[in-house]
C-alpha cells in the first residue's frame, strides 16, 4: 500500500564547520526523522548511514540539480534533508533551492520547506581567533564562477574604504588559483602592507591550521578551498599570548578615525 | 581548604536567538560545568538555575565592567561563563572580553578563554525568510554609542555601491529614536524606494514576527531593538506562497549587473 505523500518535507539544514558538538539540536532531530539527505558529497558522509535513511551525495557543480531532486522527493512524500556545511543560507545550498523552486514545479510551492540555520565557517573561525568580526563587516565569495571577477575586485575595494573587517569566502581551488593572488594585491592596495590577515583552515575539525600575519607578508598559497580567510579592518588588533594570538576588532571607533 | 586555582577558566559563549534548540550541544556542556554565568541580565535568565551557579546578570550598557567582572572571577579560579544572544562575536561580548583583557592585569593574558560560537540572529532570519545573504552581504551595528553617525551613513552608501546585501543591527532602541529613520532614508536615496527590506523581531522565539516590504514602503516604527534589518541587494527576490513570501537572493550575477 502507498503512503500518503502529503506527509514530505524538505529542509535546507546546516551541519556547522565540522565538530559534532557545534550542530544544533534542531539540525540533529531532523536528520533522525530523514528519510533522504541530500548534498555535496563530503557534508552527506558526515551524516551517519541507518536503516531507513537514503544517502544521496552529488559533485561540487551541480548545486541546482541536486536541488530539484530535492524538491521532487519532498513531493513524492520523502522527508528530505538538503546539507551543507556550516550555515546553508551563506554561499551554500539555500539560495540554489530557492532558484529551483523558483524556476521549477508550480507545485512545489505549496511544499513544507524550511531553512535550519548552523554555525558557519566565518563565526567559528572568528570564535577560534578572538573576535575579528565584532565591529562592522562584510562577507565576499571569491569564487568568480557566478559572478564576473571584475565585481569581486570593485566589492573589495569599496569594503576596503568602507573599513569593514571582511569573512573572504572560496578564495582558492584547484580550478581557480590565479584570483586569490589578484585578491590579495588589490587589498595590499587599498589597506596597505601592515593590515592583518588570518588563514582559518578547516576549524573544529582535526585538520584545524590557524595563520595570523599581515597583508604584506600573505601568499596565495597560504589559503585552500578548505580556508575561511579573514581580512581586519583599520581597527583590528593582534594581542600576544602564548601560542596563536588573539585577533580582535574593538566595539569602539572614535570620530578622527573617519 | 581552598581549592587551586588554576582550574579557573573563561568561555565566552553565543546562546543563538532564543529557541533552545539552536543552543549548540558545546554550549549546552560548558554552562553545565560553569560556576558562575556573567551577562545582560534577559541572557543569564535564559540559563536555568541550579545549585553550583552563580548568575551575574548586569545592565546593558556595562559590557567592560563585566567583562573585568569575569576575567578576575576566572583568574580566581571560578568557571565562568560570559553569554550573550546569537552569537559572541557579532556586535556582542567577545570585543568587550577582549578589549579588557588588553587594558587589563597582565595576569590575565595566561588564562584559558575560549570562544565558543552560536547562531547569530542575522543568520537565525536568514533562514525563516529563505536565503536573503546568500551572495555577498554586510553587516553593520547601527547604534552609534560606540561610533560616529557619519560613520554610520558613509558605510550604508558603501555598502549600496557595491550591492551587498545587509544585515543591520540595533537599528532602534528607547535611547536612539532618530537614527534609524535618517538610515532609512539615505537606504532609499542609495538603493531606491522598490528595494526590498525585512524586519525580522525575536525570530526563534514566541514573539517571533516578520514582515516584508519594500524601502518606499518601510517606516521607522517597524523595528524596535529586537529587530534585526535586513536590506537585499539589487538582486534579492520575493517568492511568493501562502503567508509570508520567500526572500532569497540568488548566487549569480551577470556580467551585465556591474
Amino acid at each position: 500500500m502507498m503512503q500518503k505523500t502529503t506527509a514530505g518535507w524538505l529542509r535546507i539544514a546546516g551541519l556547522g564547520p565540522g565538530a559534532e558538538a557545534l550542530v544544533t539540536p534542531e539540525v540533529s532531530a531532523v536528520l533522525a526523522d530523514a528519510t533522504d539527505v541530500v548534498g555535496y558529497v563530503p557534508y552527506v558522509e558526515r551524516v551517519p548511514p541507518r536503516p531507513g535513511l537514503t544517502r544521496h551525495g552529488s559533485d561540487n557543480r551541480e548545486e541546482i540539480r541536486r536541488a530539484e531532486q530535492a524538491l521532487q522527493m519532498a513531493a513524492n512524500g520523502r522527508r528530505v534533508v538538503v546539507v551543507s556545511s556550516g550555515d546553508p543560507g551563506v554561499f551554500a545550498m539555500a539560495a540554489a533551492v530557492f532558484e529551483a523552486l523558483e524556476a521549477g514545479e508550480p507545485a512545489w510551492r505549496s511544499l513544507d520547506i524550511q531553512v535550519l540555520p548552523g554555525i558557519s565557517a566565518m563565526l567559528a573561525a572568528s570564535a577560534r581567533l578572538g573576535a575579528p568580526l565584532g565591529h562592522d563587516f562584510c562577507c565576499i565569495n571569491l569564487s568568480d564562477n557566478l559572478k564576473p571577477w571584475a565585481l569581486i575586485e570593485k566589492r573589495l575595494r569599496l569594503a576596503a574604504e568602507a573599513d569593514f573587517a571582511m569573512a573572504l569566502y572560496n578564495p582558492r581551488s584547484k580550478a581557480r588559483r590565479e584570483g586569490f593572488g589578484r585578491a590579495l594585491q588589490v587589498l595590499r592596495e587599498a589597506c596597505g602592507r601592515e593590515r592583518l590577515i588570518v588563514f582559518a583552515r578547516a576549524v573544529s575539525t582535526p585538520e584545524e591550521a590557524v595563520r595570523v600575519t599581515t597583508l604584506g607578508e600573505a601568499g596565495a598559497e597560504m589559503a585552500d578551498m578548505r580556508t575561511l580567510v579573514m581580512v581586519g579592518s583599520s581597527q583590528t588588533r593582534r594581542l600576544e599570548r602564548d601560542g596563536q594570538p588573539w585577533v580582535y576588532t574593538p566595539r569602539s571607533v572614535s570620530g578622527s578615525a573617519l
